[in-house]
């Protein structure tokens, strides 16, 4: 994995220079609104996705595919900036979120201008144009399944009965849909076969859904210092996250933990979840997703791609923070 | 104008029946609440301009166009339902607003819902690829704008001082465009050339103005029981309106307006207004913008659909309500 992060940090720069070009430099306090949350970092692994599954299916189409890059991660944005508002989150990357440095109404503007920006950037590719009319069918469906994504998991705050089953749903919505739509995206503008064009569609849903449930591992193993986030407050708030729901399954209660917690607690937690097994059986289902993302990205010809790809799925379910 | 009323009558039955197909017979509380507002009726005038627009170009053509005519009308639909939001208006089309029927998260998300709708059904049409890669372009230019315009109406609530440039910007912004994209992507998808899809264009764009100062006619000279709204709102809320500049610009002061309103002090209103000449003058301006987009329409082949584009604009400045 010695390649990855080299590649990963050209990449981010190369999307950091788009969204300065055509949205930083931009006046106008919508504008301005719309550019906050996109300028203020990130790791820019949506765009990398991008261009990766386009490298991987056509060795140097990347180099015209960047705008479709550069939408992912609009898209992306769109989709955080909404949500905030609707869970009232005041901070993001270090940063105020839209509606509380504006206000509530441009908030919603913000977002809505990024989305329609995806498009317009998507269709600005060099790409055949049929591919640029599936790109587009292929992120248009994925907007609409990440919010029905962000639905069920508002839905489930007022619940403590959520399944596996329900809980796996709501993440290939909210999480995996948009890896696999930039996968799936990047295949099909570099021109891709029916079957690449899927393999990497499930490449990216299967790690997506890893991606999250990794997130919800490091709320609760990773201290604040090294995330960056309250260590635990899924586990505070009582959120149905797999964690909980397997350990539900396993008669744990863990309601007891809904409450403020000192590094002691969290400690205490951490071992009754460890000792029942759950920690363990948590991270292989993270595990299994990336094996069986591998498993589809064997159907591509090796490459070096292939193979940062393959790296993408490791990092997801071994990083930390 | 005889032909008009049947006409707009058939093709909004033809784009009722769509809605049904494709968004009330759905399950799911967020797809309900999606479909709320877009199965309350309305008079689906965009969705006709598209159809207009390219049989204008293409006789029959928009037989296989129905699915853009469809997004337009979606799209008008997701920005009313975010409208709803910042203005908190609790009724729309005689229905509770999305927001309110539901909640605030359920209405942003529900107009991001058919957002993303409107962008796959304009990808579902039977045409060239390269004409839907510009009409998703199109599309999009247009949502952006309208988010523009609808933020720089909500700048103007703070403000005594806006000038008939600033709100012309802002109603080219926030009606204009979507009608001229409506007109637009009818005739790309309909194979036009760039002389017809440019003159479509600025046709859509010049009624969308136009329709728009006509609603603040309507607002103060067309009694509640007829529009179905509160009379002479705008002046009692300091709206700056197109009438409301240029009463200011004749040295009126209609601030004593500011106050609830009885029949005969919106008589009083209209009679200082009528005297200062400032009706007449709003209405020259909408039926100026009329004869300009009839202008750009008489670039087309004389037709059945050219002239129900004309009756189009012409029922636009002379409808009561």
């Amino acid at each position: 994995m010695s390649e990855l992060s080299p590649y990963l940090e050209s990449a981010a720069k190369t999307i950091d220079r788009m969204i300065d070009r055509y949205f930083v430099d931009k006046t106008g306090e919508l504008n301005k609104a719309s550019a906050h949350l996109l300028a203020a970092g990130g790791k820019r692994l949506r765009p990398a996705v991008v261009m990766l599954a386009a490298d991987a299916v056509k060795p140097g189409s990347s180099d015209d595919l960047l705008q479709a890059a550069l939408a992912l991660e609009v898209t992306h944005t769109f989709t955080l900036i909404h949500d905030d508002i609707m869970d009232d989150d005041s901070l993001r990357r270090g940063v105020p979120t839209v509606h509380t440095k504006w206000d509530m109404p441009t908030g919603i503007l913000a977002g809505d201008v990024l989305y329609a920006r995806a498009f317009e950037h998507i269709c600005m590719v060099n790409a055949a144009n049929e591919a640029k009319v599936r790109a587009v069918t292929m992120l248009a469906r994925a907007c609409a399944d990440i919010c029905e994504g962000q639905h069920m998991d508002m839905s489930f705050e007022h619940r403590s009965d959520v399944d596996q089953h329900e809980y796996m749903e709501m993440v290939r919505k909210k999480t995996g849909v948009l890896y696999a739509a930039a996968a799936g995206i990047g295949a099909v503008l570099a021109g891709g076969t029916a079957v690449q064009v899927k393999a990497l569609y499930q490449f990216g849903l299967n790690t997506g859904i890893a991606f999250q449930i990794q997130d919800d591992l490091i709320d609760l193993l990773t201290p604040a210092e090294k995330s960056g986030k309250d260590q635990a407050s899924d586990l505070r708030e009582g959120k149905q996250t797999l964690l909980m729901i397997k350990a539900r399954e396993k008669g744990l209660d863990l309601s007891k933990y809904r409450r403020d917690l000192s590094p002691a607690d969290i400690d205490v937690a951490i071992k009754e979840l460890t000792e029942a097994g759950v920690i363990d059986e948590v991270k292989k289902i993270a595990g299994d997703l990336v094996a069986a993302s591998n498993k589809h990205l064997s159907l591509l010809a090796p490459s070096k791609e292939r193979q940062l790809l393959m790296d993408i799925g490791e990092y997801f379910v071994t990083r930390s923070y």
